[in-house]
């Protein structure tokens, strides 16, 4: 599944090989011999491994046609006919320990073993109009389309591809990802990063493999310092004419909409829906797995903590229609001057 | 009105151009034959043309000296003799296509058509005893004083001034900006890039190019990674002796005064003017627009969304006297734990 | 006190420099020849200058060791035998002062007077297998384990240790720092810059020089564009196993347990105490000189400003149990909709 411009697969893995990895054991019965590829549940076929992290994933455990899965022993029973269960304890550890494996070394600006001579790789190949400053670094195989301008100590990794007409600020980093067209990308931003995964055990925090990418489209801003995590196994994608300030996190496998607007500071937690024409004021920050509906309108230093219509306005934490938070600043407010004095407190209950 | 140690004017305009350029329609009955520059309706002279954005506008409108205005139908008639009326539908867009046009390619480290060969220029000068650490770049015409050290990686776009033992750290990017004497810049910081400014389409966000600078005044520190955004028209000011942690935004426009405390994680947006010797805490943000008096003490996470009084303590959000705001904090938490029982809830009433 | 790694002692002074420095009065009849170093109370020796900042301190004076101690005359008969009161109105001023001539241009990637002329020094040792990226910087005496990555850009501060397996993305920067084996720095991060500390003049805010270090325990994650400030006198320190988000910032002194979970955008202030186990949600604040006990969970958004137990789960400003935090969100909720309508306000109380 993972991208092969940004990603090397040291698979396949027989399934004895996949059990020695993870500790799990392959349910008996089974005709797949060897695992290729690690995938979700719902985009796996028979060559892929993944997992079912608990019983609510049961329907999709169901549904798919990954050739084997991670599972609990209670769970088991459920993979469909010719999909062999890998029993174990923790799917979701077994499964990031064989993407692991299939993948070591990720996240990093060149590929394992072909380590870069000199900042400019032969493999590189820019448009017409282009102009790389000196000091920028471009890995094996970049393509950057004609018209842009690559700041000075710029530094993009194996495989990205960036459209025409694209300004990439002094220091920005970017990697594991695609850049569409008039974008611009302001200076210190961090495109394409890992996204923050970990799984927990008694030995500590297991890293998740991140294999997806960052996905830029056409005419999007991006803010000097700005951080954009790549996606864990789908892609982090920024909608065409989406204008986003300084400072903002956005986290992985998050999808942002076509020109929204995201204000300063902002903080996106990780496999966030937003739509299209939304704004988010500064400081906001949205949960994880949180949904805002199209045109909706989050005003500054919100905390959205549960999934929001389109079309209204919100304020506060946890974010709530602005008129109702209004009228709670107020209710408040009036009842802490009503216990300064008994006339005024009494006043205020006629 | 653009410093042109930083842009290139593209001008002059014939009335005609500006015309064909933007779609206003230039009223009858005018001797002004071109424009050179754009300007703000307080700051424009007769080769400018400016912009009115509304009914609030009107006295603005009726004291500009500029040469052009671009105008809705409905106030065009309160242009001053002398000045031409731009009608049109949206001025503000108007405005920013002007101005796209006067300065095309704005917003980087060296001039259009003159891209850097090399990380130093030719034409760099740079003081006795300054230390300029292998990788920085320095581009065409920037002045460095005496006994500054500018680190590693530090990119100086073209025109920027520093004066004397100031220090640039390493990855610290900075562009159309004059910095003074005695200054701290910490690693990564980003002082001068875009103000984030458009005027909304419906063929989406159009960018406002933004023409200020950054004026950074003596024995000023900056953090590591903070963002500092020139101005639009006007410059971004931070005063002199103040010192800003890391990770804090600074909008367009806004002008700080001398001695204050930024600290870490703090959001100031666009056309602040926070006063002398304020202190404002982590994590606060401020909104556009807003006056903080001098001496005034914010609390950390506050949100500023009007203006402060000089002299006075606040927090909270909206930020209001602190003790205001502790008041309010008490009161709700009493009333939660008078809901827990009935006794301790009517003795809350008594 | 200060490592000789990083930083270069330009003493000793005699008492008489002190004075000159400082403008303390040492009071009679000391055998104290002359101050070596700068150090806290309690961890001064008969070489070292302290400083007692206030009467809280008292007991701390009494009990120290120091050669020498700036205090104020109220305070100076607690002086202990054979320690010099150096009395001055402003302790922490003088000291400042003292340690501003001891160790002056601290706080850069090479010792003065030895300004780098090449990317990498040739004092640096580079283990085997490890690769350096073009464009990165090493200073003097840097040592990094075997298996490394330093990424493009990367720059790195004369003296630093980096152990076995670590990562280290582009662009990052890392002064005054120990790190260990099999940790990830994102790109972008900033580690081991000054502490934002300063006392207050009539002249203006004096920067406070910050002499201690950043520990990076073993196979710690830090996200992109991370700022982790180096300690004043002691050290700042991330335990084994801890995971920072992106765009964190972590002041200096402050201490973070092992396997920490810290999400972005998070603002921990200086001299703190994080124990181990503990979860920060995103966008947290936590107040200076705050401890958090073990395994405690602070949900996002909160803010910090009092310590924590260990091993419960806290929300909202000022953070609190979040039970009770939810409670008055709901309190509040209900009355403001009480405020609505009449029966419905009756209603909520009965």
């Amino acid at each position: 599944m993972a991208d092969s411009r940004f990603y090397d697969n040291r698979g396949p893995f027989s399934l004895a090989q996949v059990e020695s990895l993870t500790g799990a054991l392959a349910m008996a019965g089974t005709s797949l011999v060897e695992v290729q590829d690690v995938a979700p549940l719902d985009r796996a076929d028979g060559h892929h491994a993944s997992y079912c992290d608990g019983v609510k994933f049961q329907p999709a455990l169901r549904a798919s046609r990954a050739g084997a899965v991670f599972v609990s022993e209670a769970l088991a029973k459920f993979a469909p006919p010719g999909c062999v269960a890998l029993v174990c304890s923790q799917p979701a550890l077994a499964f990031a320990k064989l993407a692991t494996a299939l993948y070591p070394k990720v996240g990093y600006f060149w590929p394992a073993g072909r380590e870069p001579l000199r900042l400019i790789a032969d493999s590189v190949r820019v448009g017409a109009d282009t102009v790389v400053a000196p000091g920028a670094f471009l890995g094996e195989n970049v393509e950057i389309g004609s018209g842009c301008i690559i700041g000075s100590c710029a530094v993009i990794g194996r495989g990205v591809r960036i459209g025409r007409g694209t300004s990439i600020g002094a220091h920005a980093s970017i990697s594991h990802a695609l850049v569409g067209d008039r974008c611009i990308v302001h200076a210190g931003a961090r495109i394409g990063q890992d996204g923050f995964g970990f799984v927990g055990t008694t030995e500590g925090h297991y890293k998740i493999p991140q294999l997806g990418r960052v996905i830029i489209q056409d005419d999007v801003e991006i803010g000097a310092n700005v951080t954009i995590d790549r996606g864990a196994l789908a892609d982090t994608i920024i909608g065409e004419g989406t204008k986003i300030d300084n400072l903002v996190q956005i986290g992985h496998n998050t999808r942002i909409g076509r020109r929204c607007i995201i204000v300063s500071q902002v903080g996106i937690s990780g496999s966030c829906d937003i739509g299209d024409f939304v704004v988010i004021g500064g400081q906001t920050g949205v949960a994880d797995h949180v949904n805002i509906g199209q045109g909706a309108y989050v005003a500054a230093k919100s905390g959205v903590s549960r999934s929001l219509e389109g079309g209204k306005v919100y304020g506060g934490f946890p974010a709530r229609p602005i008129e109702q938070w209004r009228r709670e600043v107020g209710v408040v407010s009036r009842l802490a001057k009503g216990k300064q004095g008994k006339n005024e407190r009494s006043g205020s209950q006629d």
